[in-house]
């Protein structure tokens, strides 16, 4: 069995999907749930680990509860978020909690930053983006993994209960690394099993595919001690903008939250598209939507399913050239960002309600600071870039 | 270089000397303390690492922080007392902060408990018996390893600076072990930095000769971070009452402090004498106090080192016989033993000015009925067993 690290760039789903031994989500199952959501529909959302028994216990009025972790080294970028938004869907639909660790330590022992403090400013920002998405104040518990006691203890306990040989197994670690890092292990099974062993509820964890190895040994572990095995539902990739995977280490390839409109343009502006060489190829032959990143992206962050139709008609009939799918993905991604730095200086005067522990008030108030003059930036370079806020 | 597992019951303390790399602890290092105390004189606190310069510092006004942990996984016996007595003498000769970790998480990760929980009795418990020998509350910090966030926090900040290779050699770990023992080595460290880390005060760690390769562990990931490395004093072990190393697990090797007069009695009657088979024999023949358990106690607990010499030399002449020997040992312990609950009983009420943290008030109170159970005890048994306490 491959490990994580080694898969960590597989973009062959289906082959994924069998050598991980989870289910696809099939419709018959789509159809059990009360509502859909756009990246259930489009198959961005498409794989899973005993999610059609947690909605079948929902149904019969078991409350579970969503888990989702996030490692702060660096602003969110777009991916990011457009997984918190699904959390969101599932906790507005299935009315559940959210907890929501900040891996401050897993960031540590594998050297994304110099010291445990460098982390947190992230943590909260991180946090305070995800919370600005519509979190349920009062079932949204955000907690930075070094500053939550339960945290520590509950790793430990289940340390007993795995051997390094599974930890070497599904991480590919080598007695050349930390202890820290097999250690993380146990912190991040900690993170998964925590709603459980606190609170006593299941858990649903979204997760990218590749990260499926963490969860199976969570799972085995949650055997072992006798509680109910974390359910999990997978994604694909979104690509990056220049056809390779986002990265924080490549700029390019991503946008992020803090990219100002220039930033966010100029990225756009040298993705990889799906256009001819020429104008005239391109009204005479038609460009190529499959194999094109900003159709992609307007498709996942802009377009309804509808209307993504429509457009990859037009852009295979020649109707339109690849100029006009840049600006319409410039414009919606600036005003959705331009939309949510606004509601995050709204939740940044409550960040204290979302997190199980206290906050550093002196670190939101430079992550105050930092929304208003990026709001400001926004608004100072509408006119100049021709963009109706 | 064996490691510490393989050499716990080595008792050729030269060889271990040799071994380990340490000093011993010479006249000349004796004469440079401002007092003495009788485990440095008898030679039973013997070798060190870089005492001499802790020392040499502190007269140059330097303060020094005392660090000296306990698994909390039993009831204390006569061997740590002697262990937290001399630490007490410490404390008030240097005049310095003692820290002292109660490593619940260790006894959980090694499997001596059932649960972390398990272990929390017996933190409180022996924290309060360490208490009770006259440790300074103003200047004397217990924290239970698993209650205090900065354990977790530093651990991982010095988890970056180790391998897995070097814990293997140091602990003799094989990969069917569990990651927490793993950690446990950076748990460890944590508790013989922290009071470097937190409060910039170099650490000196009284420690078993045996234990000696997790102070070198720690001495080079200090050095590694740029910390003062941690000083230790080195002790040999007391011989169990049947010759053999006390332990927990076999209850006749030692006395616990929570044994009552009949139990005491009874282990120091079938305890391992130097005498001879008959009385006729003894008077003749005279008894071998150097191969006698109940002198070394005696010589250890009860006596003065003169008082011992005079002991010696009687026991040798065929003077006095093994029985009495036996009764002098029983009077000494069962009315130090009295002593010590009575002291316990008053540093009870007072619990939470000797911790960092919060205690567990439910459990002292656990503690404080046994505690008075016990001194009932003694005084019912008095009469009995001819005891004057």
């Amino acid at each position: 069995m491959p490990n994580a690290n080694a898969l960590e760039k597989i973009t062959d789903y289906d082959r994924l999907v069998e050598i991980f031994g989870v289910s696809k989500i099939s419709k018959e199952l789509l159809k059990e749930l009360p509502s859909t959501h756009k990246l259930l529909e489009i198959g961005y959302i498409f794989a899973h680990r005993d999610f059609d028994k947690l909605i079948a216990q929902w149904k019969k009025g078991e409350k579970f509860a969503i888990l989702t972790g996030r490692g702060p080294s660096n602003a969110l970028h777009l991916g990011h978020l457009l997984i918190f938004e699904f959390v969101k869907w599932l906790q507005d639909t299935f009315k559940v909690p959210v907890f929501i660790p900040l891996s401050d330590d897993e960031k540590y022992v594998f050297r994304k930053v110099n010291t445990l403090k460098d982390s947190l400013y992230y943590a909260y920002d991180n946090a305070l983006d995800i919370a600005a998405l519509g979190f349920d104040e009062r079932d949204t518990n955000f907690f930075i993994s070094s500053k939550l006691l339960d945290v520590y203890q509950l790793a430990i306990t289940l340390s007993r209960h795995v051997t390094l040989n599974e930890v070497k197994a599904v991480f590919g670690f080598s007695d050349s690394d930390n202890p820290g890092k097999y250690f993380y292990s146990c912190i991040q099974a900690a993170h998964i099993l925590y709603p459980t062993w606190k609170k006593g509820f299941r858990s649903l964890v979204p997760i990218a595919i590749d990260q499926d190895p963490y969860i199976r040994l969570s799972r085995d572990i949650a055997e072992r001690i006798k509680l109910p095995k974390p359910a999990a539902i997978h994604s694909k990739y979104l690509p990056g903008l220049t056809g390779e995977p986002m990265s924080a280490s490549k700029p390019e390839t991503a946008i992020f939250i803090d990219d100002d409109p220039y930033q966010i343009k100029s990225k756009i502006w040298r993705a990889l598209t799906g256009g001819q060489p020429t104008i005239k190829e391109q009204r005479e032959k038609g460009g190529n939507p499959d194999k094109c990143i900003v159709f992609k992206w307007l498709e996942t962050f802009v377009l309804t399913p509808h209307e993504a139709l429509e457009w990859k008609e037009k852009c295979r009939s020649g109707q339109i050239l690849c100029g006009e799918c840049k600006r319409k993905l410039f414009e919606g991604l600036a005003r959705k960002l331009y939309e949510h730095h606004k509601s995050k200086l709204k939740v940044i005067s409550k960040a204290e309600k979302y997190f199980i522990h206290e906050v550093d008030w002196g670190m939101i108030e430079k992550i105050e600071e930092k929304e208003k003059a990026l709001i400001e930036r926004y608004e100072e370079s509408a006119k100049d870039l021709n963009l109706s806020l």
